[in-house]
């Protein structure tokens, strides 16, 4: 079925045409593909230069290859799934061959196309390569974002695949925090994927394909979707509202500032482990929300908790929402001011967390909150301290509870055809 | 703070302005808002004339007032929010002011406005009347059609509300279906509201508004998030695919499909109860679909499975979707095969399900599938004669569980200001 086209020919026609799910080309083409349709067609670039591109449109791809991984400073997109899973096979080549494959899925499904070269229906007793509900829909900016928890280094004492001395100093396991409520079966994993796309069938469709790929070799431990992204990336943007109706993260970095990406955010050389240069390490907590409680708050009180005007989202005291907020005009316990840097001597973390409503608990309640994500360099100097003071002295604390935790580093990114998600690691 | 513009000048205004979530109009100014918008501006019409109008752009309103509900025969929008609520008050008079105010903040949220007339911080003494979290979205075609189960007729043997003799007889109990495996915590309630919206966070607003608004008076039961549509009732538009991969519902009754709406869907003068002429019933049912089982199935399998192609969506033995299937080319279990309207004597239905993944479930498998939603003009002509037949013969019982179900009377729509939602029931 594979037509005669040479690379240079197929690029030159992905060029002009939108990106297809239908498509035949391998994953490297899938790679190229990818550059051409995020440069605007204008240039063959295979890797993104930097992560200070401008937000693509809704339907666009982002580029799956480049010195740091897709997802961190990406635009934020509108929809997350995101899964942990716990490595079930015992034996190191399969998991390397999982990687792998993994690698080359993600390159195709990113790049908007199916996970298999071969379309649905070239051999109709196999089962088809790829589960097929997503074709048809655009590449949507998925971004695909690998992890590694700390039980791939070490579990229950044993280094079950030699990692063990590898582990960063960094990949901590993190402290008991009052207040937390953590549910396992909600927490840990030793990988992460998390999907973004502003479809939310597109990021379902590639959690549930690499979770078909890894049958056997990984199996799901938990996994979350999010609604409605809470933070953004991009400063122009309208600042998201969490479930609480407040914006919060009205300060985030934005993927624009490479300085502060640099600073806060990429591993860089002097950091190290070599294999963890240009990642960074992810904090995810699941936070469930007392909406109800919340609810039957008065405004006054709302707003001193938060620290923030509920309507424009300006900090306490002033008038518009990117107006630097004066600290000392809110409460001590105030979230605005016990999160922000001047609080926590200089403590600065990435955010791209997403509201979620699961349902309902057993008490008629929604099952509703933010499930928090933060990228930083170092999780002692990022999540560890801020959660810290949050934790010991937040208003907010009285409607929210932590029941879900995990911590992983995120490698750099993919950077060629022979690459890999964690090759250095494995090196 | 209510400016002295009279309504006409209101209208005017609202006609020229995109709806705001910040206006301070009434619930009568929003519906008469929402009619300009729809109209496009060229009329100030307030109700829809039928349900035929062309699916409005993502971001706009779809007009509240009209003959029949919106929410039924409107084109699909992405996402849901499904929400069943127990009755917790006794009080008849306490159950009617309730159903008045959620038909005023009903008409509020979907022309885009906060629940209450007052803008966030009129008394920050109070709760504002509005959670605030889509404060800046759009109206995103948001609907909210409301229904009443089984149970405000009659519970436990007891006429709570003095309507034991109103009960439709179309509005039955469902039987127990083989191969059913109801969590009745997912199951049942005496009132429903569906909530669908281009925009997640929109719908999960409402929903919770109406909730937070009932408080005292009704309890969530269940709730279901539905991320991707499945059924679309805009013929021109591309089918959606379901999670195992296959357009389903090709045949769906269009909202164009005046007469077939008629004869299948809405219930007409000779059908009664009075109180219902103008309405439908509504099936839901919580289909889990296993998908890891699925996802190593051949993929002629599949196809012998659904008596589709996978790839184009045409009925086996055919080459284009929209061709008219031949019956007899496909296994006698097939999927198509037996729920066409050929194999169950013309029965009927309007379809309008959305996927859901709900996180893991304890053995490592997705817990996703599709929450089924269909309106019929009686549910014995509808989903039971189907339901029958296929949960006797269908291949794809195999694969999936019916693990939640409801059914409700969904009256029909709100006619003017001094209407509300179930008004002449309680006459």
């Amino acid at each position: 079925m594979a037509d005669e086209k040479t690379t240079e020919q197929k690029t030159a026609d992905e060029k002009k045409a939108t990106p297809s799910r239908r498509s035949i080309l391998g994953w490297g083409g899938a790679g190229l593909a990818l550059g051409a349709a995020a440069a605007g067609g204008t240039t063959a670039a295979v890797m993104r230069k930097d992560d200070a591109s401008p937000a693509a449109s809704a339907g666009d791809a982002v580029p799956f290859l480049g010195e740091h991984q897709a997802g961190i400073a990406t635009a934020v997109q509108d929809r997350l799934h995101f899964a942990s899973f716990d490595v079930t096979t015992t034996d190191r080549a399969a998991l390397v061959k999982l990687l792998q494959e993994w690698t080359a899925a993600a390159a195709r499904m990113t790049a908007g196309h199916e996970v298999g070269e071969g379309a649905i229906g070239d051999n109709d007793e196999l089962p088809p390569d790829d589960t097929g509900e997503a074709l048809g829909l655009k590449p949507s900016r998925l971004t695909l974002t690998f992890g590694v928890g700390p039980g791939l280094f070490e579990k229950d004492g044993k280094d079950r695949f030699g990692l063990k001395s590898r582990r960063p100093k960094a990949l901590i396991d993190l402290p008991a925090f009052p207040g937390d409520n953590l549910d396992a079966a909600r927490s840990g994993g030793d990988l992460c994927v998390q999907a973004c796309a502003d479809d939310p069938q597109v990021a379902v469709h590639a959690i549930r394909n690499l979770a078909r790929i890894g049958m056997g070799r990984v199996a799901i431990r938990w996994s979350q979707l999010g609604f409605g992204k809470t933070s953004s990336t991009t400063p122009d943007a309208q600042t998201p509202r969490n479930m609480l109706g407040f914006k919060d993260g009205t300060r985030n970095i934005a993927g624009t500032e490479t300085d502060r990406l640099d600073k806060y955010v990429w591993v860089g050389q002097k950091d190290g482990p070599d294999w963890m240069v240009g990642g960074s390490y992810l904090v995810a907590r699941r936070i469930r929300m007392h909406i109800e409680t919340w609810d039957r708050t008065s405004l006054k009180e709302q707003e001193d908790v938060f620290g923030r005007d509920k309507a424009e989202g300006a900090p306490q005291g002033m008038q518009r929402e990117r107006d630097e907020p004066n600290l000392k005009a809110m409460k001590d316990t105030a979230h605005v001011r016990l999160a922000h840097p001047d609080s926590n001597h200089g403590v600065t973390i990435l955010r791209r967390g997403y509201s979620f409503t699961d349902g309902t608990d057993g008490l008629g309640r929604l099952d509703a909150g933010l499930f928090f994500i933060a990228y930083q360099k170092d999780v002692r100097d990022g999540f560890v301290p801020l959660q810290t003071q949050l934790a010991a002295k937040d208003a907010l604390n009285e409607y929210i509870q932590h029941v879900g935790s995990a911590v992983f580093a995120v490698p750099p990114g993919v950077r060629g055809k022979d690459d890999w998600w964690g090759k250095a690691l494995f090196a």
